[in-house]
């Protein structure tokens, strides 16, 4: 088999970069994770890499560079199917993309509504924060892991973004526990998993992280 | 072989629905295509399929609903995989994506920030739009379609939306030819193609829709 070199433009606190480099480890690959300087300036890699968004995380395979956290997952599974990622038949794949794309459309935003808020953060912006939970909890069923009995696909696109939930519930005053109970065991139960603890940071220095950040940009 | 029934839950202008037809002709599928009535009242087929987002297309392939148009014309490719609209290997796959995610992420916005507006079109607006259309000129570069020779995925994502070009001309004041003659050229060729051609609808009857919402809206 020819050498496979692979790295990631990354910085520890994006969701987005967590996604590629759990999806990397689900497949046994090895990488070398890049950080990137998001607020002293970005890398000329990463600005030549990824010239339409200028955006972490890249992902460098022998050299080609591939875009979008979702893609790249998505990549990373059709390049090195096992063990799979998506489930095998196109309808259960186009589940699967269906609920990924939910996610990437309404959770991030979701919480930094909240945690970009100055003073107390909207009712609103917690109500639907949760509202969206709820959501994919129903998605989630009885079944362990989106796909079924196997950590997968959406599994990878949702865990990541939760490492910023603690920071959420500090600043936004609510506890996905007490809201989403099935929610938060699907999490607990993705925690456990070696590619996701090694790669989700604590949520307290996410936490940490968020402050610092909220000063950056005047708010607090 | 069984029998493949194929329902789109559709509405005439939408560009979204546009794509999913646009894929089963290219298959050489049968569809019946179901109007809906997204101004009187949605059908309850359309609220029960696509209960999160409640929105047009949905495709019914023997009963079982599948919702959102990129999600739909990707699941329309690996279900029947001839002729190919993704390329063969998982990078051209990919960067396939990544331009139909660009897409689906600017285009429809930018259309609507000039035709939505009161009174003259913001400048910014019509910067924003042309800007958008001259990098996907720049991705096109000197190809006849977007993966090459042949019409595939994102011409399938891109071309339906050109259909509310017209409207967004005259209602901007611009002409995308000028600007971008590349571009213009691509959806020449596209339009040329039966599967387009018999789906995509005369900008003439957009532009008058288009009219007939903006009263609706209290626009005019």
């Amino acid at each position: 088999m020819s050498k496979v070199e692979l790295v990631i433009l990354d910085f520890w606190a994006s969701p987005f970069c967590m996604r590629a480099k759990i999806a990397l480890k689900e497949k046994g690959l090895q990488y070398e994770a890049r950080t990137e300087d998001l607020f002293g300036g970005k890398s000329d890699l990463l600005l030549k890499s990824n010239p339409i968004h200028e955006k972490v995380p890249v992902l460098l395979h022998n050299g080609k560079p591939l875009c979008e956290s979702t893609i790249i997952v998505n990549y990373i599974d059709e390049t090195w199917p096992s063990p799979p990622l998506l489930p095998p038949c196109s309808y259960g794949r186009a589940q699967a993309r269906f609920w990924a794309d939910y996610i990437d459309k309404k959770v991030f935003d979701a919480c930094d509504n909240i945690w970009r808020s100055k003073g107390e953060a909207p009712v609103e912006a917690k109500r639907e924060f949760i509202e969206i939970l709820k959501q994919l909890e129903d998605a989630l069923g009885d079944k362990d892991f989106f796909g079924g009995n196997t950590f997968g696909f959406v599994d990878i696109i949702a865990i990541p973004l939760t490492s910023w939930f603690y920071a959420v519930e500090k600043l936004g005053g609510l506890k996905v526990e007490d809201e989403c109970p099935k929610f938060s065991a699907w999490m607990k139960r993705c925690l456990k998993r070696e590619s996701v603890a090694k790669v989700v940071p604590d949520p307290e220095k996410v936490y940490e992280f968020v402050l610092m950040f909220r000063k950056m940009l005047g708010i607090d």
